[in-house]
């Protein structure tokens, strides 16, 4: 039986670090500000990335840092930082780096994502909590269990759709999540679901999008006969398959692979893809630029 | 100055191979009769790969051979094996595989692709003869006359098309080319020309198909924020990028490049894809099988 | 709990398959004695592969078919086919393809490529039986256990190496053991264990051989400051980590990856090499050239 | 003929950037004394990256900013950062983003790498301006010709080493060269000239490096049986092969591949590799940290 993710496999990590994310219109100073304002507190940076979208005109930065002996408590902090935030208009988030964000992952039968996401949350690999596995099939919650995982079957159909989301909307709110993973969830939410979630809902999709939307990719990639097959990780937003693009990765096929030798090989790559795109987010590398992301990976 | 493709390349490929084609309905004995046929005239297969596909029952086949000391004359051998083929009702071909398949490259104001197979034509890397290179614009000529190879400037507008093809297709014929290549030639064929070319005509598309299909694609990549960009090398039919796919690739990007960057790497990928897909055709690996190929690669 | 592999998930696989490979010197009517052989006693190829290798004067072969009507029953079959491979010389195996290689994991605490392989046994992605999983260490076994797999503790040190491995060689004959997989095992084996496992064994090594043999790979590829990382999965052989190699991937690093994370990265190229090795080989589409494989993938 | 490097292609770097490249031990407030520096100044950042070796304690930066309306003439603001860079013990460099780097291109016969730097930079790809091609064979002249660039055959052998490295090292100096590139250059520099050109040296080996070092590593690999091949670009030094690593990449390869096919694939890996390593180098994207390489891609 598990016992929960392994504390001794992140030893160095122990050390407070904090993420501190930034959005803002672009100009100069704020590099300036952000970093002397750090230096000031007596923070020592420890990774940072910046990036200025040239059409948009938005900034974008991610730093990494530790508090030193001469820092303020982290809400005086956060506190006086505020006042820099406001001078440039930033949209901006301050992280304690150890904290596990709270996932909530929905599936439906398919089990090759749920079970590469629960081996590294087992193994640490994935510093992440998670909350509950909701299903509208029961048959994966032999695997949740034995994770510890608290396993929730919320059928679904035409009639009770909103409600059975309202249920996994309390899930979010009662649980605390901080990420709803599609983990080959099979449904669509609906788009008062998806605005409820926005940026904070991953949807795993079995193709290369824009490629082969909504149903059956495999069979569309197969009737199309492409040499590459793909996967997406995505933001959900009501437009189905269109959300925000987080991660993409692809793997070589031939003309002998049939739909089933597809959906075989995607399976590799749909587990790699998800588990990347949730480890990017929890570790609040992506940020949000207007319908495109910004991943400091 | 070049003086053509270099000869001394390929010393071991002096020996007389030839490459048999083959596709059919599948049954039982097609292989037992084709390779018997080859075994009883005395010709030692070097190479051979096949594939049935189990969809539309349909067999490929591709073999390499040389003739020994017991053959007959290629003439005689073909002869009889028309036997064969009428009776598994074979689409078939027998080519001599030192012959150089004839090149009819046409291409606009962008020379990446066009650089490259004139490259690869010089030294012999993709041995095959270019009987000449078209363009709608005059810029290219001195990278055509350097390798001493014809060069034809046909412009194009709305009132001429149809002569501007007329006069491609009459180079086709005069020339006896075995192959077109579009290495980025920006203009679309009228459906009677795709028609006239079919099977023989090979476009790069710079975009991962059925993605971005049309116009500017690396735009159309930036726009939706993809995360890998890719090409596409694919036989040209009346409906525009959707014909047989030979061969796709692909790069990972991020959310630092601009159109630009997206259209500077592209390069690299569609070089590498056309190529490939030109090689594997003039070596007859590539097989149409309905709307899709089959490469043995 | 896991009630074993999935049954269903491969109905079309429901038909009687065989699989034929054949190593032999290279000359002229193989391919026509064997698919002669095959039509004449009403077998249907489904799949075949050939490679003559030019170097070496061998030839090397797989084919996949089905009995007919009119066939013979597979021992009467098989005792005629023996004809043809005295004639050539061949080095040949008759094996039916539903049936299920039987394998024995040896493992160490690492647990990523155990859980891998499990999770593709319980899923029938992977068509074996898994007779047993040995370590050296008491950590997996609640994975095993819950894979309804049993599992043997079998400590060594330098020693106990002798019994040890004797133990293991007991276990590989008593539950009939097709295929060893040393699945991160962190053990070397003795020589004498290597030749009786030879062809038999696949291990994984954690680098992309044969840069990084031996201890710590990651370290060394640290060190040095590679570009890319790697996994390899050979077969055992008494010389350490230079066994015939079957299948190698890499991923892209940068300078910002400790050996922690090159480590992590790495897990995932490690668990989908060693799963590809692993098909290939059960699926008998792996055959030794000398020091080297032929792959028919 | 070829009319030099296209200026119509980069309209948009039309404006003045500079490039500062740091490297200095890791403390507070480096960042912050940097951008600070940098915003009192009138610059506007427009690219920045770091990176903190928590190994070597060393602190790496590379930012891009345009002075503006209120910024001093450049030889004062690089007078006035002397003093920050004192205070941190930086080595630092900054450059004029426009400047043109000067390469000298060394090559033997094989053209596959000088034909792609030619053309990248006929058309811009690569914004240098190469000074001259070395050759120790005559046969290269035609192609550097034709690009308007001279020619020099500097023969060697085993007698007049030193004289001819001594006049490449002549053409080093008095065509003003930044870089030198071996675009397989297929000879040996002794470590006097090795230690001279020390990080302003590239070299452009066909393996993965560390795999394969010295003579024929495609005939290397061949032997060894591995199923993916690479190219590695490095500095060179002293030490044959073993130069802080810029970037590599690998191609799938098979059984079927022997040495020449090898090389055949090699090729285009090759190019694309020397080629970006050029351009990171050109663009000061990649810092030497001990015997590896920070690159800001």
């Amino acid at each position: 039986m598990s016992s929960g993710p392994a504390e001794e496999s992140a030893p160095e990590e122990s050390e407070q670090l904090y993420i501190l994310t930034i959005a803002c219109p672009d100009r100069t100073g704020i590099v300036a500000s952000v970093a002397g304002f750090l230096a000031d507190h007596d923070a020592f940076i420890t990774e940072s990335s910046h990036f200025g979208d040239a059409l948009t005109q938005r900034f974008f930065m991610r730093t990494v840092f530790r508090l030193g002996a001469n820092s303020p408590p982290l809400d005086r902090f956060a506190h006086r930082f505020s006042r820099i935030a406001e001078r440039f208009h930033m949209v901006w988030g301050l992280h304690d780096a150890q904290r596990r964000e709270r996932l909530l992952i929905l599936v439906s039968k398919l089990d090759h994502c749920l079970n590469d996401l629960l081996y590294r949350y087992r193994t640490a690999d994935l510093r992440v909590d998670i909350a509950a596995v909701v299903s509208n099939h029961p048959d994966l919650e032999p695997l949740a269990r034995w994770h510890d995982i608290p396993f929730h079957h919320l059928p679904v159909s035409a009639g009770n759709r909103l409600e059975q989301e309202a249920a996994i909307l309390a899930l979010v709110h009662d649980l605390q999540v901080d990420l709803v993973v599609l983990a080959r969830y099979m449904q669509i939410l609906t788009p008062g679901t998806c605005d409820r979630l926005r940026g904070r809902c991953i949807n795993i999709h079995h193709s290369f999008l824009p490629g082969f939307k909504g149903k059956r990719p495999y069979h569309q990639a197969h009737a199309v006969g492409v040499k590459l097959i793909g996967a997406t990780a995505h933001y959900v937003v009501a437009d189905l398959d269109a959300g925000p693009i987080i991660e993409q990765a692809v793997e070589r096929v031939d003309h002998s692979f049939g739909p089933k030798e597809l959906a075989r090989v995607g399976r590799d790559i749909e587990t790699v893809v998800l588990a990347r795109a949730v480890r990017w987010h929890v570790q609040h590398r992506v940020l949000l630029n207007d319908g495109k992301t910004v991943v400091f990976r």
